[in-house]
């Protein structure tokens, strides 16, 4: 149960509220976001919440029978528009398009991708500082002194910066240099981490985990939401399945499912999806077919000479190509009249 | 290593072939298609081909380090392109449209298709008469009868049959009435079945299996293309894995793949890929995007009335608008400078 | 709904009884196997079984609600015994031991293993003489010839015969060389090959799907059932995960909850299950100790030499040992009041 | 490359050995445990070991190919013994028996599974206080109020916890009533925890992702090593496939592969492994004859009562059984000559 509360509900309603459903046996978890207040009932005696929605200070009520409650589009069916400033969004609507190395390297490779996405009308940069990596050995990153960097040439340019976050002391360190928070696969049931994102003012984009369902992707990001934060993103990057001919199995089925099944904007990520540079353009048109709201892809000035991911980087050509056809596949698709 | 061979080679030159061959250590196999002949040589030492490549009677010899040899695109650069008669084809460069019931159930249910298809200037129709059943008390099928009436209503009005064949038994009694057998996700590895249709001249599509490979897949083509039949057709269907948000997990990235490593065509069919009906549309266009050749879906004049599939199933109006998008993303795909 | 006969039952009874079952919307599936004979009825209504158990020429009614119903433990309590004559069983309470080659080779071969088995007292003997390969060019096996050279050593020596059948065609030409058909991995959804072998009156095995469902297991074991053959053997080989640190993945978890749904016996073939030699007496043993009626594993006088799966095959001493563990482990399993 | 260093190696002989490494293209990492100290370099180019061999300060040398170092059976080939105090151990030629509730409920609970564990001979007791739980809105645990209360009665009695570490701000507070810190499935990926976990002097218990490879198992545990810690014992506890019947599918081929490259000991959690508490026992024992050196297995009073997983707790009967047939397998086990 959903009970979207007024802004200016007074306490004493706020505590008739919660006794009245408490006493029909539901829990109460009390949510505070930056765009509403929610109280979130959970309990499994059938109810009439007509006796609930009669009551004062409560805006509307729901019944959504889904594990995940907030992010469900059973009780908010306008699609969540996740605003980055400056007149860039992720939404419904409109196909944002997000690239960007796998991992941020050094000054000149920065300033050649921001240079890149000027010229490409790119509004949103990937890459990483903080690296997680299956071999303790292996490059970790620049870390915050890179994001800083970062930062200031992405900003001077008009560039959103979305970037890995791995832990939770990394937040508040991030915060004044990130548009987006990115939770990586292995990370996507961290569950303290998701819980502190909560209470951040910035978008999150959570990726699907590595053998994760479509259901656990909604209930973290449910994690995010019912801790205060409204802005989230959900990406497909492909699943791990017994084909070993491609790096993961890009699983676009699940950008139908998950855009009915929920409110909130939905990207798909080729590169990591196939993992094989030649075709990570198809599957990136397939990906706008599917449904989704954006596509985010790696790029480098020589993908060859890149840290990590090389293999399915595209070169800043086939990255121009990419993104016009993006564009021009997106209008195809918004004059065909699916669901 | 692959021979061609010339089609007058004399056989004291194919003796003498054979016998160099033989004498470096290779077993032979000799393989005669409909549109030619030619040694297969399978062995591990490393060899000059030049020697080979001199002799008399050959067209041309290649190494080809791929598990399967005849579909790999390692000897063969140009694309199979596969003749219905008719003037119709399933090949590189077109977009084949399939449609039709999950079942054949009555002359009536075959009209509406067939109607269906020539308004819709849709040229082939698939359909099952014997039907792969997981439990032996399911209906399996109109068999024989009924592909004998489907045959003489479709082909008076000018369209293909795409149908299932189950066993070795029924590929003569089918002959007559079949314009390319389906071999479906169970029988993928059903190497005598595709050894018996290696000695057909129809052409038959193979399913990738419920957890195939692409490996696998290329690897039962090449058992039909070794048994004589050139005539192939590679179809994605969903793969097997841990999600249970759709009936299938549909793998968009083997479409790319398969189109690099075969030159056979490669078809898509969405309707088992998702496994519901209202995403079907949007997996067909990602099929297309994907670079597929072909889609094949599922339709019926009502799909709540199917004796199968129906969830899965358009209606004609929807099959109408999809046949239409799938040629509009096509042709916009084609201006694309993809692989 | 089981109707399980008596043997004497009038034809106007049965047609009574027919005719009461379709009267309340049931449809009826008549199955006569070697040990008796039952009506199948398939409907969803709920009904008194009550009314139809008073009828004549009837032994007990069961309603079973799995998909699955001969097979089912819910109307048979009483373990299968599956009777290879001369005292050898497959059944609940005993272990049996099955040995021996990949693939059937050779005279010398044989004698070599069957002398093994004879030293070791394991009554039951396997291998292939009709090859499923991936590769059209791989070796196929020795055929019909090598069978019958196989059955003349091992029955003198009195070892059962345990071998695959490929295709319906096959059955007939085997059935006076073999005691238990082996349905492989590849084969487990042949309807119709499963189909036939439900007319044999000999045993047979039927191997888990590649990625098979243990659902869909006990569906391919009704088709034999329900074709007539109660002789019927399951088993677990191992299915295909993502891991690939081992060939396929022994699932393990799948021995007692087929022991609990089903009352035909278990066997699991550890050698398929990881496919490495030194881990296979473990995974023998683990599967004892999971509940199992039996291990199928593979050895070879000299594993390096053998045509095929000479990476998990154990050599004669080991599998000596691995016999004895194999007994001692069960007679202890014995002791634990297990489920 | 491993380089052992002698405890008493002065700083100029270790900037010699640092400078000698780095010179011929390798990059140092320096380790230090609480047991020893370590130089790992990390390059591709093929050396001659004996040149660096003669240099002082060093115990020994060691080529390791594995893509993790420390935790490899390849330069360490004596198993890793867990020392918890007491005399009690986790470690190979011993059988760890370690149960209790999924999750820690009160001073009752905690006061009956102790009593329990007593009269049994149990020296180690698992529960969780902080649980990561896929919706925000299920309990979360006792938290550090229980973790106190538990240690204050299991001490008392002498048995160790084994309890789950979400985050890196838990480890301190949860350091002096811990013996073994268990990172759970969702966690073996969160590579900033495993580092931290690397800085601690007391056990870590690290269980298999829900997709993880036995590789990516082996580097999580790398991590742990590198860090400085090196009482390491891994788990494994059922991966993610596409089988329903079962809650996981327990992998025991992990046992037996992961002994092998690994001279870390290795425990078995049949309770997530199959989830079904019936088949708990037999798959606890298959995990013996695996080759485990530990089963970890979920027992409540009621189980039927417990907070969470009570569908795959045992209750105190069937807990005393199976810890007896735990050890008598295990006994047996020792006897057979098993890799």
């Amino acid at each position: 149960m959903i009970i979207q509360l007024q802004p200016d509900i007074s306490n004493s309603q706020k505590e008739n509220l919660i006794q009245k459903v408490n006493g029909i046996g539901y829990k109460i978890t009390e949510v505070k976001t930056q765009l509403g207040d929610y109280l979130i009932g959970i309990g499994k005696k059938e109810i009439d919440i007509r006796q609930i929605g009669q009551m004062d200070g409560i805006i509307d009520i729901h019944i959504v029978s889904d594990e995940y409650k907030l992010v469900s589009k059973k009780w908010k069916a306008k699609p969540t528009s996740v605003d980055l400033g400056d007149n860039i969004f992720i939404k419904e609507g409109e196909m944002a398009v997000i690239t960007g190395p796998c991992s941020i390297e050094s000054e000149e490779q920065i300033r050649s991708v921001v240079a890149h996405c000027v010229e490409n009308d790119i509004k949103m940069m990937r890459g990483g500082v903080f690296k997680p990596r299956s071999s303790p050995y292996a490059f970790r990153g620049l870390g915050l002194d890179g994001l800083k960097l970062w930062y200031e040439i992405a900003h001077e340019a008009g560039i959103k910066i979305v970037t890995e976050v791995m832990q939770t002391s990394q937040i508040e360190e991030m915060y004044p240099y990130v548009d987006v928070y990115q939770v990586g696969a292995r990370n996507s049931q961290n569950f303290n981490l998701l819980d502190e994102l909560g209470k951040v003012d910035k978008a999150v984009m959570i990726k699907r985990g590595i053998s994760g369902t479509i259901e656990e992707l909604l209930q973290s990001a449910e994690y995010v939401f019912s801790g205060g934060n409204e802005k989230l993103i959900l990406c497909e990057r492909g699943i791990r399945t017994y084909e070993r001919a491609s790096r993961n199995t890009l699983d676009l089925n699940a950008i139908p499912i998950l855009k009915a099944k929920s409110h909130l904007p939905v990207i798909v990520d080729p590169s990591h999806g196939i993992g094989i540079r030649a075709y990570v353009p198809q599957m990136a048109l397939a990906g706008v077919m599917s449904g989704a709201d954006g596509i985010i892809y790696e790029s480098h000035e020589v993908p060859e000479k890149a840290y990590s991911d090389g293999q399915q980087t595209l070169d800043f050509a086939q990255s121009a190509r990419l993104a016009g056809w993006i564009r021009e596949s997106f209008a195809m698709r918004k004059g065909f009249d699916l669901l």
